[in-house]
């Protein structure tokens, strides 16, 4: 089902304040349907993250700061003494424990409780602005550096995972530069891998893609590398989970193998990310825990079982790209050259400013 | 469900002749369901055929010339004339126009018809008897040349899509590799990949793994590469459906992409295929067509849709590996290495002999 044609941008709604509650596009129900809740309790909200109605890093951490706006609000209603409303908020900041952005930002707006409501909805919003923000200055520039990067037009770029607005908000990161190099008429075409095991490039980026009207094909992950070695793509962007100081990358299962066929077909890999997302504690991949899955998420599809009963499976969601892979790291502040950068030997390549 | 506990090996029954008929087992009811077809006419095996029960290019070629054995038996019972004979024989031949086995094997058996049903139905037999004979020696030689190569024990193998009994009777091929190393107690375990879109390593190898008792994981097409670069498998097994004089290798699509990683975490990657797959004709992989097989095997999974609909999909079902990423290339016959004769310098390593 398409959006109300009366929206200007659904993909506005992701995540925002409206009329004093939270307004969120389930993305569980995409892309068969497009819904939108309306979610005006803290128990509402802690379900909507721990069921995936939102996800993506970003997204989460917007929802915890605006969360803390509507526990503010009800606690108001409710008469909640200050230790309830510190155990609602809490709640948010628990709901999904892999997410440091959502704790992050939950605190960033928990600051301003003492400071009344107003204040509260005001560092909400400020936070949605900064999230919102740090994608466009991201899409800039990293349509900036493949335009220089590639030379040649209309461009075609593969991409993985979903990196837009549903898990960003705003224009995304990959996906907001794939929208740039279309706002600037470089764009030609978009490859977009399915993502197993939950889909995400088929069910969430083939949507934006199409509520962008950015032409694209859908292809395997299998398929990906063999049609990047055909030539098929000018160019890979990628967002990122993790950035190690050493500019190895943690990102969705799959990148790693897309990287390897980049740099064999001499493009660029590219990965646009936020700054919040380069941990300078973590000295290189090697130290970046790798997240185990439920096994039922490859055996099965959609839900559907394909193998049998009793099948093992090994669920590893995210993968490590080494630096020396990797052509350009873009952020809402510089572009990080971190495969030029360990060629010339130094041992981290983020801490220096390009 | 299991097959009857009475069989003593279920697998024996992929395409064999029973009684003056065919029994096949319906691979497009596998995993969920064990059941074998009883086949008594053309018409029968031709649907059993386009339907995809029966699969794979070996077990394609022992099903025809099967088939002609049965349209002589149907032929004798409904009183044919040699004209209705040869309609239906040719039925049978272009069941699955791709396969080249499968009208090349249909010849062979038909060549025996003026001798009478039980020429035909001994060069049927002999026909089948070569292809699980040349799987065992694949078997073998393959087993031989890892056990050599790797070293260690006990052995992680890396495979993708299905390469077992159900596509090549016998043994297999790649899969025919790994289930000798276990008889030799030489095999830890095997990662299946799950080969999207048709998911092949899910439905089929994993049942044919359990079957065979052999401790296995399934895996994401996209995880495969970065699991071999963690160390996890030893060497990377995979069949082929074509090979070039050059030692290209076309084969399902995600081998690529293994190769890539095992080329750069120094493990081996074997191809085992029978002597009828290599084709010296074809100078290079850039000269094998790439068959684009329909969108939605890729926009839906098990038939349930995964992206919005009227999204355009790449579905590319082959890939093709250059040479130089293949360390070996294991027949019934030979084992060729053209990784290393490519480095040699020499344009056409299949053509000599190791």
């Amino acid at each position: 089902m398409r959006p109300d044609p009366g929206e200007a941008d659904p993909l506005n709604d992701v995540v925002a304040w409206r009329d004093g509650h939270i307004v969120a596009i389930d993305q569980t129900a995409l892309p068969g349907e497009f819904r939108v809740l309306h979610i005006t309790t803290v128990h509402e909200l802690v379900d909507a993250i721990t069921r995936l109605a939102i996800r993506g890093a970003p997204a989460l951490g917007v929802a915890g700061a605006l969360g803390v706006a509507l526990a503010v609000r009800q606690g108001a209603r409710e008469g909640w003494r200050s230790a309830r409303l510190e155990t609602e908020v809490e709640r948010i900041a628990g709901a999904r424990p892999t997410a440091v952005n959502l704790r992050r930002e939950v605190q960033a707006a928990a600051a301003a409780i003492q400071q009344g409501p107003a204040a509260v909805e005001a560092a909400a919003a400020a936070i949605r602005d900064t999230v919102i923000g740090a994608s466009r200055h991201i899409s800039e520039r990293g349509a900036g550096y493949l335009s220089e990067a590639c030379g040649t037009r209309p461009l075609t770029i593969h991409t993985h995972c979903n990196t837009g607005a549903l898990a960003c908000l705003g224009w995304g990161t990959a996906l907001g530069v794939i929208r740039m190099l279309h706002e600037r008429g470089e764009l030609g075409k978009v490859i977009v891998d399915e993502t197993r095991p939950l889909l995400q490039g088929a069910r969430l980026t083939c949507w934006e893609l199409g509520q962008l009207g950015i032409e694209h094909y859908l292809t395997c992950d299998g398929a990906g590398p063999f049609l990047i070695s055909q030539g098929l793509a000018d160019a890979v962007v990628v967002g990122a989970d993790r950035v190690a100081a050493n500019g190895d990358v943690a990102n969705k299962i799959g990148t790693y193998a897309l990287a390897l066929a980049a740099r064999r077909a001499g493009i660029p890999f590219v990965v646009a990310a936020p700054e919040s997302t380069i941990d300078e504690a973590t000295e290189s991949g090697r130290q970046i825990p790798l997240e185990l899955r439920p096994e039922d998420e490859v055996t099965h599809v959609l839900g559907v079982p394909a193998a049998p009963p009793g099948t093992r499976a090994l669920n590893y969601a995210f993968d490590v790209t080494p630096a020396e892979l990797v052509t350009a790291i873009v952020t809402e502040d510089r572009v990080i050259l971190p495969g030029r950068d360990h060629c010339a030997g130094s041992p981290h390549p983020l801490r220096q400013r390009t």
